[in-house]
Formats: structure tokens, C-alpha cells, sequence
């Protein structure tokens, strides 16, 4: 039921970033509603497919459908009143990027795949909806940028799953490992996070 | 069997536009008729992988293919004869839009999905080709700009789903949702038809 | 075991493709690495998942995953003492579309499709890695490029099924067809090869 409820509001952040970062002058709601779809069910549907389950999850529950359609549309009208937009993206990107790791770490686990496949299709899930957004709006991904993004989805990921492994069924697991996602994350904008040098990727 | 030949007609629309876009001085015959296959064919393979059903439709009916590739390899030639490539383009387009939006629906539909899903897969499916196309041909995606594109998609897709309620098997139906998805699109090329200031995206 | 072995040198030639192409001056290890994995994985990964399969190859066989990962690892740092970055990009992307184009072809033959599904996902197979690495990294897709990029795919293809045809089970049928993709692909960044004007494109 946590789960559930934490995937409706990963659902709405992820949202709410698509239409930012699409959003052109005089684009009307539907098409932006669209890409803030695109962007906030793109994630899941691909680890949905890959993983072969019987149904994608919207089409499944198509709750999904309506909380990604209503935070795009309230997004929409929400950002004229927004200060610091750029400010508001980095947040609920940081945020869906949290809850989409965990939660599809937790839901590849469930469905019996070893750890590893669990964390890599945690991670994938977690940045496949903000490079989709990045493609869609034409701009390069936010994850080819300096500081750490990747990073904090696979050490989020890894955690939930040693976690799970030695206090299965804790309530909270999912919410220890997604703050730690979700700090790490904030980190790296604000105090420009990264790793040392020889880690870092050198031109000639 | 309507919607059978409709349908051809779309992946051949949809194929042209992918060839005219893609089209770049020199690039050989193959190359640009694999863009003009990937065009016509990835949004509706993106619908039946989401669907999961059990085999693509191209890959159980391999006409497709073959069509997809023989009107890429005509347009190949075409263009050279072609005086405003930019309107056979957009007219294309559209098209493709109003069909690939309206079988989408049926299909979905006709699999026993509810109308939700049904309207939510056929946008998808007739916007999807079209970004496709856009994002290889490294190039912002026609949805972003500033005329109505999915909304046409969606109001044609919903005019199908109630008048398949209300006559159902009708043969026309999906004459009538097409034409009106193609009519609205063409007024929003030629007339800049959009909607009122206060549902357009707001830049501060 | 040929073809298993031959599959995974395609993995790790695609994955170093990846590394030098969306490599920017101080990324990380974890996000060069995904960027990687992507572009090495995903190229099968779309053939599973339209071919059906009930699980795509690295959820079956986790193995990929680690070459996939170490392959980018390696290359992450071993680009540092590479003198021609650019020249290794073009051997070992020549490299990995002829591997994944043979396999892909084979796969799809001995799942018990026609020849001509098995060439069209053969072609696809092997250039959707490179288009997702190169949408990745914001820059054009080669496919794009005026040398032979799709055509050399489907020549080795098409060898492949005739060779599997006459002369069924023989060990080096995929050697063959996969050195006569790599050969032209040579050809074609070295020479200049291309088609005769009437084949390409026109600009008017």
C-alpha cells in the first residue's frame, strides 16, 4: 500500500518535470500533458515489457493513467505562478528518480529475479523516464551531465536490496533507500557531488 | 477488411514522411528506407508490445513489411519530382496521424480493453511514429510545436469510441473519427488553428 | 558456443562504441557505463521483446549483463591511452553491426521465422544499438552518414540465409556473413564506398 501510494506521487514528480522541461511558449495542454505522460509512464512500461509480465502496469490500473494526466495538467497552469522553475525540476526529478528506483528494484525482486537483475532494471527504470523527457524535448539527458546521477539510483538500489535481505518485509526499506537516493541527488546539484578525478571520464 | 487497406495506406503515408525528413543529400536507397520502415512501423509496434500481444503485427503479417519498405523505396525516387516537399510532408502527416490514431482504437478496443486505454493507445500509437521519425532525423518532434497535434489525435479517437458504442459495427465509423482527426489537423496547418491564450503554455 | 562467444566480443565492441561516443569531459564511471549498456544491450533487447521471447537474453543469462558492464569499465579508462579515438569508434561499431546483424538473423531463423522477418530483425538488431547510442549522445545517428551503413547489414543477412539454407548447420556460415559486413563497412569509412548517383539522394 506504501508502495502503491509512493509510485502515484513518482508518477506525479516525473510528471511535473516532463511538462517543464518541454514546455515551449504557446504549446497547448494536450500536447504537454502528453510528453509529461511519456515521461512519467515511460520508465515502468519499458521495465514492464522487458520483464514480460502479463499486462503493463497502466494498463492494468489505469489510476496510473489519470494521476500522470492530472499532474501534467495541473503542472501546466502551476508553473506561471512558479518562481524558480529550473529549481522545482531538479527537485521532482531528484524525487522520481528516488521512488522509481526503489520501487522497481522492489517489484523486480518480488517477481523472483536474482539481486543483480533487480538493481539493473531498478536503475534503468529509475533514469529511462528523464531520458526519454531529455530526447522528447531535444536536449541532452540529464544523466550525461558531471555530477552524480546514475550513481545514487544503483547505491539506492543495492541498499534496498541488502535490506530486504536481512529485514525482509520492513515497512520502511523502501523509504530508507530512497531518501538516501534522494539526498545523495540533492548533494550533487547544490554542492556540485562527484567523484574523484581518476573516476572521471578524461578527454585527451 | 476496410481497416485492413486503411491501415496499408497509413504505414505507406507514414513512409513517405519518414523518407522526406530523414532524407539527407546523398544517404543511399537502404538507409533511407530503413528510416521510412522504422517510421511507419514503430508506433504501432510499440502499441502491440505494450498490449502484449502475441505476435507484432508485422511479424505475423509480413505485408506490412513489404509495404513499408515499397513506398519508402518510392518516395526514395519520388521527391526528386516533387515541388514543395514541405506540404506533401505535412498532408503525409497528417494522414498517417488520423489513420494509425483511429485503428489503434479499434484494435485496442476490439481486444476487450476498456475506452480509456483504447483512446490512451491510440493517441500513442499515431503520435508515437512521428517522433520516432523526428528524433532520428535528430530534429524537435512535430508534437512540440505550436499547432494542435494530439489533440486532434485525441478527439478523433474519442468520436470513434462513442459512435462505436452507439452503432456499433457501423462500417463508416472509422471513416467518420479519421476524417475528422485529418480535417483538424489541416486547419491547424493553414489556419493556425490553436486554442484560447489561457490553455497555452506560459513562458515567464 | 560459437555464436554465444561471438555474441558477447559484439557486446563489449558496442559497449566501447558507447563509452567514446557519449563520453563527455568528467562524467563518471556509473553513468559512462550505463550509457554503455544501453547502447550494447539494447539492440537485442528490441528484438526480444517484438520477437515475444519469454525472456529477453540478459534477464535469461546474466552474463551479458558483466560484459556489458566490464567491457564499458575497460573502456571507460582505456581511452585515455587510445591515440585515435575516432578510428577505434568506426572499427569497433563496423565490428559489433556485423556480430549482432549474423546473430540476430540466426536467432530469428531458429525460433522458426521466415527469412525475410529474420533479415528485416537481423538489420534492425544492428543498427538500433548504434541509433539508441547516438540519440543518446545528441548527435546525428551514422545511419545518417553518406557511406554504407544499413546496406552492408543486409547483404551479410542475406548471405547468412542463403549460406543456412544450402548449406544448413555448417560452423562458419555466421563468420562468413559477419566478415562480409565488417569488410564492406571498412570499405566504406576507408574508401569512400557508396552508391552510384541515381541511388542517392536528392536534394533539389
Amino acid at each position: 500500500m506504501l508502495l502503491y501510494i509512493l509510485g502515484m506521487v513518482g508518477i506525479a514528480a516525473f510528471a511535473i518535470t516532463g511538462v517543464i522541461s518541454s514546455g515551449k511558449r504557446d504549446m497547448d495542454l494536450f500536447s504537454v500533458a502528453l510528453i509529461g505522460m511519456v515521461t512519467s509512464l515511460g520508465g515502468g512500461t519499458i521495465r514492464d515489457v522487458i520483464l514480460g509480465v502479463d499486462e503493463v502496469y497502466w494498463v492494468k490500473d489505469p489510476s496510473y493513467l489519470w494521476v500522470a494526466f492530472l499532474s501534467s495538467a495541473f503542472a501546466f497552469f502551476a508553473v506561471r505562478i512558479i518562481e524558480d522553475r529550473q529549481q522545482v525540476f531538479h527537485y521532482a526529478d531528484s524525487f522520481g528518480l528516488a521512488l522509481f528506483t526503489v520501487i522497481a528494484t522492489q517489484r523486480v525482486l518480488a517477481l523472483g529475479f536474482s539481486p543483480m537483475i533487480a538493481i539493473t532494471m531498478g536503475v534503468i527504470t529509475g533514469v529511462a523516464g528523464g531520458i526519454i523527457r531529455d530526447v522528447l524535448s531535444h536536449r541532452p539527458p540529464l544523466i550525461l551531465g558531471r555530477e552524480f546521477y546514475a550513481t545514487p539510483a544503483f547505491l539506492g538500489s543495492l541498499l534496498f536490496v541488502i535490506l530486504q535481505k536481512n529485514i525482509p518485509h520492513h515497512e520502511y526499506n523502501s523509504i530508507y533507500a530512497a531518501s538516501l537516493i534522494f539526498i545523495l541527488r540533492l548533494f550533487a546539484i547544490h554542492k556540485g557531488l562527484y567523484y574523484p578525478s581518476w573516476l572521471l571520464y578524461k578527454k585527451k
